[in-house]
C-alpha cells in the first residue's frame, strides 16, 4: 500500500501542496466517457485527484486535453525493429505509456535467454512494458525454430517483475484435442491471451471454455461480434499491414467499450515514427466513425482493466501518474507526456547489451533454388492490409517463373538454426518487378526467407543476411541496400531515427523494383504456419487448416 | 483448470452431448446488454456455450427467458435475522446465486468465532456465499462490543475459501489520518470496500487514494455521480429502511452500467420472503425508469466484475451455470433457479450448530432510565427509507416524555457484554402511541436497544431481551410479541418461514402501537456511530460528524 501515507493523504486533502498540478485543461475520465474540468494534482508520481489543489509546480493547460496514459494491449516489440528501450523512446512521445508485450520473436531464436533480455530492458525503458509468456514456441508442434519452451520453462517467471501472463495461445488444434502440455501452459496463470483467426461456433466455445480471454485475430464483423458475445475481450489490431479498425470498429458501442482494446501487433519503426503508435489508432477510430471518446476508452481503461492493471487506465486518485497532453481531439497530436509524473523529454539513446544471433545457415546453391516441375501449383496469395494469406492455384510451367505478368514469384525460405535444404514457394502479390529481397525475420521460427524475380539476386540477399547474421536486404543486380539486424537477428541495436532512415531508404529502393507497400511485414508473415491459409516453412509448403505440409504442385 | 479436461471440450464442441440444453430461451448476455437465442448446454455444473447442442436432459424454455445468476454486491446476512444457510434458502427461489457477505454484525459480537462460524455456513448453503472480512470491529475505536479484530486476527483468513477481500471500511476519520492500523488492514487484500456516506471533494480523493475501491452509502445522486467519477464502483442499496434506488437510479447508463451493482445491505427474512431480493431490486430498478438489460448487467456481470469473480456474471463458455429463468421480465418473477447446473428446490431446513450468545447485560434499575432536567435537547430524527438520521433539538422538560404530540420518546440503550449503567436519548420518528419495543440487534456493537412510550413497558422488553440471551421484542402493557435470536443474539436458527411469520406478528403489533413501518430496522440503526448525524451508544448520544460524545441537554 504505498498509497496510504500521512504525506499522500495530507496531499489528497489539500492540506500541503501537491508535487505538481495541472489547470485547466479538460480531463478525459474513461468510467464517464466524458470531460470534466478541473485541477490534476499529482504527488511521488500518483494521481493525488481531481478538485481544487495548489502545486509547487502548476501548469496552466488552457485549452488543452489531458488523457490517460495509451496502452497497447497486444505488441511483439521485436516487429519495431527497435530493441525495447528503444521501442519505448519511440512510442512515449506518442503518449504511449504501457505496453502488454509478448516477446515470442526472440524466445523463438533464443528461448530463455531472449525472454530474459527483453525483461531486462525494461530497466530505464521510461514506459511501463509488461509482457506475456509466449505460451507456443515453437508455433505449432510441426514448426522447429531457435527453441522450444515448455511450461516448466515458463514457471520460472511466474510472480517475476512485468510477467504479466501467458501469451497468445495459438495452437488451437492442441487447445480444442485438450493437449495436456498446453493445459499445464495455460494453467500458470490467470491471464491468458488468444489468437484464433476465423474460429466460431462450438470450437470457439471449447477454446474459451479452456480459459483463453482474448482475441486480436478477429478480421471480420461478425467473428468479433460472435466472441464478444462469448466473453471475450477483442483487441481490435492497426499494425503496419494488419489493419482491422476499419473492418470491426462499428461493433464498439458505449455499452461494450469496455470488451475492446487497440493493439498494435506487429509495426515497423518508420510507421510508429510517421505515423504513431496507439495514437494512430485513435485517430483512424475516428476517422471511421468512432466517437473520440470511445476510442479514448479503449486506448486507456479498457486495456488496464483487461489486464488488472488496476494502478492505470484513469487519472483518478492513487493511480499512476501516467498521462498525455493534446490540443486538438480530432488531429489528436499528442503534445506532452507523463510517465509516473515525470514528463517525457526526448534523450539521447544508449546501446543495450548484445543478444548473439543464433546463425547455422547455410547459403543454398543454385540447384537447390531451382524450381522444376509443370502444372497445377500452390500459390500463397497476399492479402493487402491483412495478415492472413489465400491459398491460390495456378497452371505455371517452372521456366515461366517468375511470371512478372501474372505475378508469381519465387519465394525460399532457408532454416537458419541448422544445416539443411532450402524450401520453394510460390507468391502472389508483391508486384516486384525486379531484384530481391530477403529477411532473417519470419514468423514466427525466423528463418531466412526472401522473395524475388532472378535467382542470383534472391541468392546474393540471402548471402547478405547470413553474412550480417541477421538483417532486412533489398537486392538490385549487384546492388544492396541494407538494415542489419544484430540483435537476435530480429532488432537493430541502432538509435530509432536510423532504423527508421534505413527502413525508408529499404522502402524506395523496393518501390523502385514495383512492390507493393511494406513488402518486408508480409515477407515476414509468410511462414507464419498459424494463420490461415497457406504458408511457406522451411519444410515447404503448409496448409494451416490442415496443419498439414503440402507439396507445390497438386498431384 | 478444471475446464480443460478433454471431456468438457469434446461436449462443447458437439461432440459428445452435454449434461443438459435449455432451448428456445432468450439468454441474457450482460456483454452486449443483450438478448440472444440459441440453446445453452452445461455439462458438470458449468456452461458449455450458447450454440447448436443436444443433452442428455433437454428443457423446452419457449416463451422464457434465462438470466445468469443475481448477485448481491453487499449484504449483512444477519440482518435477515436468517442463519445463513437460511438465508440462502430464501434468496435463491429469488434467483440469488452468490451474495457477497460482510460478517460484520456476528464478528462485533463474537469475533473470529463469529467469523467462523458464517464460514462454516457456506458448507451445504446451495447459493455461493463469499465473505469480506469486518475491517471495522468494533465499528470506531470509541465503540466497544464484544470484540476487537485488528490486522493480525484478520490475517489468518487470506487465501481461505470464501474468503474474497477486506469489507467496509467505515472508519473514514481513521483513513484520512493514515492510521497505521487501518494501514495494515487495507493491505491484507486487494478487494476492499467502502464506506462513505456523504464523502465529498478532496476527502473522497484521499479515502479513494488510501485504496479504497467501493461505496454502498450513496443516499444522494450528485454524491453517487462524483464517487463514480473518481473511480469507485457503486452499489446502490435497497434494503429493508435504506432505500436509495429511486434517488440514484438514474445515474446508470449504457455507458458507465460496469461500475453499478445492487446491494441490499440490511433486509429483513419478511421483506426477501414478501418482496424479494435482487429480483427485488431489478423490478425497483426497472419501475424507476432503468431498461431492464442495465438492470440485469448490473446485479450479474457488474457486480461478478467488481470481485473479480471472472468464472460467474455471464453464460460464457466456462463460467458457473448459475442462472435463473423468468417468463415476463416486467413482473421478473423467478420461475427456475439453478445453481452449478442444479435446479434449487424448496428442501427442509436443518438445524445449524449453535453459536452461545455473549450476554452479561444487567437489567435497568427504574431510577436509571428516568430523564431528568430540562432546556434544548438533542433529538435524533429518524428519516423515512434512509439510514441517515438528522440531528435535531427540541425544548423539552423531562416530565413531558413521551411527548407524543412532538413524537419525542425515551431510547435506552445497555450494555450487553458488561455489567455497566445504561444509557437515555431522545428520538423522534417512530410514532408510537403506546407499548415499548426492544432489540438485542444494534449496529455495530449489538448492544441491547429499546424505545417505548412507557418506563415500564421498555423496562418488560428489555428484560425479555436478556431473558432470552437475545431476541426482537414488543411489549403493550404486560404481552411479549417475540423473535428469539438466539444466534449471537442476531439470527434465528427456526425456518425462514417461522422467522417471517414471528415478524409478521411482531409487524402487527407495532402498527397497532402507532408506529412507522419496521421500527426494528430503524431502531437497529439508532446506535450506528458511523453514519451521520446523531446516534446513541451505550455511552450516551454520540455526534458521528464530530466523532464525540455529546449531552442531551445542550449546555
Amino acid at each position: 500500500m504505498e498509497t496510504f501515507s500521512k504525506d499522500l493523504l495530507d496531499a489528497a486533502r489539500g492540506f500541503t501542496p501537491a508535487d505538481a498540478v495541472f489547470k485547466n485543461a479538460l480531463v478525459f475520465n474513461p468510467f464517464i466517457c466524458d470531460w470534466e474540468r478541473g485541477d490534476l494534482a499529482i504527488k511521488n508520481g500518483l494521481v493525488l485527484g481531481i478538485g481544487t489543489y495548489k502545486g509547487k509546480t502548476e501548469y496552466d493547460l488552457s485549452g488543452s486535453y489531458i488523457i490517460p496514459g495509451l496502452i497497447d494491449a497486444h505488441v511483439h516489440i521485436e516487429s519495431s525493429l527497435l530493441v525495447p528501450r528503444e521501442y519505448a523512446r519511440l512510442v512515449a512521445l506518442h503518449g504511449t505509456t504501457t505496453v502488454i508485450a509478448d516477446p515470442h520473436e526472440i524466445a523463438n531464436v533464443a528461448g530463455v535467454r531472449g525472454i530474459d533480455f527483453m525483461l531486462a530492458e525494461r530497466e530505464g525503458a521510461g514506459i511501463d512494458i509488461q509482457y506475456l509468456l509466449p505460451s507456443c514456441v515453437p508455433a505449432t508442434p510441426v514448426d522447429k525454430g531457435g527453441a522450444t519452451l515448455e511450461a516448466r520453462d515458463l514457471e520460472q517467471f511466474i510472480g517475476c517483475d512485468g510477467i504479466l501472463g501467458l501469451g497468445e495461445m495459438m495452437n488451437v488444434p492442441g487447445v480444442l484435442a485438450a493437449d495436456p502440455a498446453i493445459g499445464e501452459k495455460l494453467q500458470l496463470f490467470s491471464i491468458r491471451d488468444g489468437h484464433a483467426p476465423l474460429l466460431r461456433g462450438n470450437d470457439l466455445n471449447a477454446y474459451i471454455l479452456a480459459g483463453i480471454q482474448s482475441d486480436h485475430e478477429c478480421t471480420r464483423r461478425d467473428e468479433a461480434e460472435e466472441k464478444l458475445r462469448r466473453g471475450m475481450y477483442i483487441f481490435i489490431r492497426e499494425g503496419s499491414t494488419e489493419r482491422n479498425i476499419a473492418d470491426l470498429i462499428s461493433l464498439v458501442t458505449w455499452n461494450n467499450v469496455a470488451r475492446f482494446c487497440f493493439a498494435t501487433d506487429d509495426c515497423h519503426a518508420d510507421i510508429l515514427f510517421e505515423k504513431g503508435h496507439i495514437d494512430r489508432c485513435v485517430r483512424r477510430a475516428v476517422e471511421c466513425g468512432l466517437e473520440p471518446e470511445l476510442a479514448l476508452r479503449m486506448a486507456t481503461l479498457s486495456a488496464a482493466e483487461r489486464f488488472g492493471l488496476s494502478d492505470r487506465g484513469a487519472l483518478t486518485p492513487g493511480r499512476r501518474a501516467d498521462f498525455c497532453v493534446v490540443d486538438d481531439l480530432h488531429r489528436f497530436s499528442v503534445k506532452k507526456v507523463f510517465v509516473v509524473g515525470k514528463e517525457v523529454i526526448a534523450s539521447q539513446s544508449f546501446p543495450p547489451p548484445s543478444l548473439p544471433s543464433p546463425f547455422a545457415c547455410r547459403i543454398p546453391s543454385a540447384d537447390e533454388i531451382r524450381i522444376t516441375g509443370t502444372g497445377e501449383a500452390r500459390v500463397i496469395g497476399l492479402v493487402p492490409h491483412q495478415i492472413i494469406t489465400d491459398s491460390l492455384r495456378y497452371t505455371i510451367e517452372a521456366q515461366d517463373i517468375p511470371d512478372l505478368n501474372r505475378d508469381i514469384l519465387k519465394v525460399v525460405v532457408c532454416n537458419r538454426y541448422r544445416d539443411k535444404e532450402c524450401a520453394i514457394g510460390l507468391v502472389h502479390g508483391f508486384l516486384l518487378k525486379r531484384g530481391a529481397i530477403a529477411s532473417s525475420i519470419s514468423h514466427d521460427a525466423h528463418n531466412i526467407i526472401a522473395v524475388g524475380v532472378s535467382d542470383a539476386e534472391i541468392h546474393l540477399a540471402i548471402d547478405e543476411v547470413v553474412r550480417l547474421r541477421g538483417a532486412m536486404v533489398a537486392v538490385v543486380g549487384e546492388t544492396s541496400t541494407i538494415l542489419p539486424l544484430d540483435c537476435g537477428g530480429l532488432m537493430s541495436t541502432l538509435p530509432y531515427p536510423e532504423v527508421v532512415k534505413r527502413l525508408k531508404d529499404l522502402h524506395t529502393v523496393t518501390e523502385r523494383m514495383g512492390s507493393l507497400n511494406d513488402p518486408f511485414m508480409y515477407l515476414s508473415f509468410l511462414a507464419l504456419s498459424v494463420i490461415p491459409s497457406l504458408r511457406i516453412t522451411d519444410r515447404g509448403l503448409f496448409d494451416v487448416r490442415e496443419l498439414a505440409d503440402v507439396p507445390l504442385f497438386i498431384q
